[in-house]
């Protein structure tokens, strides 16, 4: 269930523009529900990321208030997990003496349905309500805004994470959506299999919105602070992805705009804010930060989305998830409720019958997940 | 619409208890479009507040972050402009030299609509957003919890305000609820006309609630720092309220319960979490914290809720306003929708006849707003 009512077709303007917001609420189809995928890349790294934690400056005064931020946050208890696994590691230092006052904020754009996550905490033990032992006590706190820009006071922040959430851009490009443009993505929803121009246009994007966010990050962390970046990345920068999983999405829109379902400039307005920046890009920027910023630590992990030994029902199953999870909810926006179930229903019907048939193959060789541990210099 | 879906009558559970929060979302019954009357009565209180802010004790380091929350913010346009009054008069000793950042948080409890206060922040000019004039720039925060306990870290608040929240305790007392109870306000809702033992219980519950909520504030202001307090109290202990238009809310809950559409047992649960303080309890309370806290100006005023020259029309849509803004997320969730539409309609038609005809009058002797600017001491 979504919290807005939304037409499902608007006949006056069909070029709406697509919003960026995590599925809202605790149904089948949030993200609250569709996002434990997340939870097991992060195992792989807390145990660096830990350590790191073990020899970050902290503020020697007693009465100082250290901050924690996890940016892009989504609704959902990883958020929350993520956050409290520093905060008790960082606690772990001040087993004697007087301990400092720990708040944590939870950031995400304005759409974002914080009345999800803000439940997340009432049950919480690890609140600041009485009978919670001190190494769990912190303030809680959700920014709401765009982190392409400053969300947070100049030098407040100790240690700030950013998972998954920086190949989601903070616009389609506008030339994407340009009839008259070369980088026009005419009659697609998704950029995968896009154009040279296409995916230039995206990237130029992708690149401007990891300047800005570096930037507004570099204002806002204490000096020796950390922060802790996991985003998707490609290795290979044209094509942007073979996968032919990917393919079957485009083709289920063909099929609901050729049925007469969903008219075909809706259709062509909504175009996917996730792109996976290129390594090399990435690489060169973070460089380019080198005086206030340096990089601790940066893996580069194939992309991670189940086990090999699961049954064409289970990956079918799994993919449609981690879709319900990331985009039902700017679906239903854009396209409305009925549209939406049904393209999730088909989507998940063809990747079963692909995988069944052997049809579809799978080639996840150009995503990866980049992981960088920085540091914010003294 | 609520964010929840409640069942209109719990079988297995009658007794299903209360909760407290603001009503939810934007509509017409919303708090956000129902609270005008709160934007009245702070025009006259803000110059005596700006004066004092003008000489409050700032931070003198350059590089400080300067805090401003609204405790008990409820998700309306109010918390906003409250919020940035203060600002602008303290970015105003700041026109020469560096000036610090500021950071607002907006407070309130974990059922608060959240998600309707972000979306007024969206599209304000006053965040940090490009373009924006530097005398409105700050950061927003919301901070979900109970301002009955600790919600900030200490010592880092500057300027704190909480109106029209403290009449709100933190929950009905428990023996009112209780039938074997001489407190026990059976069969009732309100306990404006309640006996005197019930009016003790939630006296007591009163004087704890602002206890707790004074002692958490101790810590959480940096020391110089100001807060504004605006709550209801009442100057005549017992009986609690002779207001006939009170009563009028009883008759009709006795009416919907003898037509068989509410049960007896459901709307015995169901206790007003809204008590006004006894004026002497709270000067009492205030007096004890003089070693840390110092009330630099107080008034009384009397409760104000329309000019003289209203219709009897227009005073009945402005109590019905009123609880609509107050009550009806809390209704919604206890009684359903259906029952909660019917109570407010039958409401303002009971105020339209009544004040039409002339029996009903009112009597609004015992009902003031206290409002206090304390100083926390140095």
């Amino acid at each position: 269930m979504t919290s807005k009512q939304v037409p499902h077709f608007q006949a006056e303007n069909p070029m709406k523009s697509a919003q960026l917001f995590m599925t809202k609420g605790t149904g089948a189809m949030s993200y609250a529900e569709n996002s434990n995928w997340h939870a097991m890349c992060m195992e792989k790294i807390w145990p660096t990321v830990l350590e790191l934690v073990d020899s970050m400056k902290l503020p020697d005064d007693d009465m100082s208030i250290i901050t924690i931020a996890d940016l892009g946050c989504a609704p959902g208890r990883n958020t929350i997990n993520n956050v409290e696994t520093v905060l008790k590691r960082v606690k772990e230092r001040y087993r004697n003496g007087h301990i400092p006052e720990f708040q944590a904020f939870f950031q995400d754009l304005y759409d974002t349905d914080f009345n999800t996550l803000f439940q997340l905490f009432k049950n919480s033990v690890a609140t600041i309500a009485e009978n919670v032992p001190e190494t769990l006590k912190y303030f809680p706190a959700g920014v709401p805004g765009s982190f392409y820009g400053r969300v947070f006071p100049r030098s407040s922040v100790h240690f700030v994470m950013s998972t998954f959430a920086l190949h989601w851009i903070s616009k389609v490009p506008s030339s994407v959506l340009d009839k008259t443009s070369e980088d026009y993505n005419g009659g697609k929803i998704e950029h995968e299999r896009a154009s040279r121009a296409t995916i230039d246009a995206y990237a130029r994007q992708g690149d401007v919105d990891l300047r800005n966010f570096l930037d507004a990050r570099v204002e806002e962390m204490a000096t020796g602070g950390l922060m802790l970046l996991v985003f998707g990345v490609r290795k290979v920068y044209y094509p942007y992805c073979n996968t032919m999983v990917n393919e079957v999405k485009e083709r289920i829109w063909d099929e609901l705009v050729s049925e007469g379902k969903v008219d075909s400039g809706l259709r062509g307005s909504f175009n996917n804010f996730m792109h996976f920046h290129y390594l090399k890009d990435v690489e060169q920027i973070l460089n380019s930060y080198s005086e206030k910023l340096i990089v601790e630590k940066e893996y580069v992990f194939p992309f991670f989305l189940y086990p090999q030994n699961m049954t064409a029902r289970e990956k079918a199953a799994r993919h449609a998830s981690l879709n319900r999870g990331l985009y039902t909810s700017m679906l239903e926006d854009h396209f409305g409720e009925d549209i939406t179930n049904l393209y999730i229903a088909r989507y998940e019907q063809a990747l079963l019958e692909g995988f069944e048939s052997g049809t579809l193959t799978e080639d996840e060789t150009n995503t990866y997940q980049f992981v960088a541990i920085v540091a914010r210099k003294l």
